[in-house]
């Protein structure tokens, strides 16, 4: 990379991890830039405005949940073991990543950004329902392989997943709660079973 | 009531419509008193602190809950019928509430307090907590009643039934989703119909 590619890549790195505690709305362009060790308009010559840094921060962690969440699942055997995967993946890489200290970053965007207008909030939702339409995805290729029953409804399945990571977050991260993990495990595993394929007898 | 507390009061209401859109973090004293037609001093007169301001916001917002989704919940059958009450409460008369234009306040501030630490995030983890656990009673008190299996994790119930209204949240405000509360009554339903007593063949 040529300096100035390397030096926005490492502001990004550091906006992202303060960011994942304080919220996107906190961020400040003058601590981030001491943090950094820039000056404020040398921070600003990377990017034009407050707004364009908040995107170019959900941007990257967005790359960052490809890269850590379903890129590896995309490597394990279409169906059920996919979804195992990007369950695993989302609750122990993403959720306890040492590179976001304040956990999600999109459920804390989500919150703060929900009653608001504007391309932060549009990028926001673009990537959710994308990350949402994956999960029904993955159940559609579950059922495909044969693995979920036939009348499974997917988008359902895609609501339901999404619930207990975002209660995973809540009770892990607000309430300190040590069986949250053992919760969202036995969650997912019952969602799992319902989902499976209805044995028929003949 | 005399002219203190009921000022008092409405310097709360007109609080808690404000913090259900932009949230406690971003309250800004000066704000507030120009909404509530006082002056800074003045409203610092009735509230010692920003801290005391939003603990008392988050205050009054436990009160509305309980007046709006418990008390009523409770007048209902024990058991199922009760537990019917308090998601339908929920759903309808608290999470689309006119004095919460915004939602929840609790799920938006568990996201802006989850990383802090000091008396506000302490009186949300403890509501939190009571909410949870009032849940949890709930379906007890069905297993009790025979409405629900004898064998039912009511700790669980309680976190999966906190995870479809967090959804809810998630879907209906940040997605717009217009699928959002078919969605949320399906899960639901699906949860209580897997907590139901399982019928057995003699």
């Amino acid at each position: 990379m040529s300096k100035g590619p390397a030096t926005k890549d490492m502001i990004l790195e550091s906006a992202l991890r303060t960011v994942s505690r304080l919220g996107l709305g906190q961020l400040s362009i003058g601590g981030l830039a001491a943090e950094v060790g820039l000056s404020k308009s040398g921070l600003y010559a990377h990017f034009q405005s407050k707004e364009q840094l908040q995107i170019q921060i959900l941007e990257k962690a967005a790359r960052r949940f490809i890269q850590t969440v379903v890129a590896p699942a995309l490597s394990q055997p279409r169906g059920e073991p996919r979804i195992r995967a990007l369950f695993e993946n989302w609750l122990t890489s993403w959720s306890q990543a040492s590179f976001l200290p304040g956990g999600c970053i999109f459920v804390a965007a989500a919150n703060e950004f929900d009653d608001n207008r504007g391309p932060v909030r549009d990028f926001l939702v673009r990537s959710q329902k994308d990350w949402i339409a994956n999960l029904s995805l993955a159940a559609q290729i579950a059922v495909a392989e044969g693995h979920f029953k036939v009348d499974l409804d997917c988008d359902q399945f895609a609501y339901d997943f999404y619930s207990i990571v975002l209660a995973y977050h809540h009770f892990s991260r607000l309430l300190q709660d040590p069986s949250a993990e053992s919760r969202c495990y036995t969650a997912f595993e019952n969602l799992v079973a319902s989902s499976r394929e209805t044995k028929q007898s003949i």
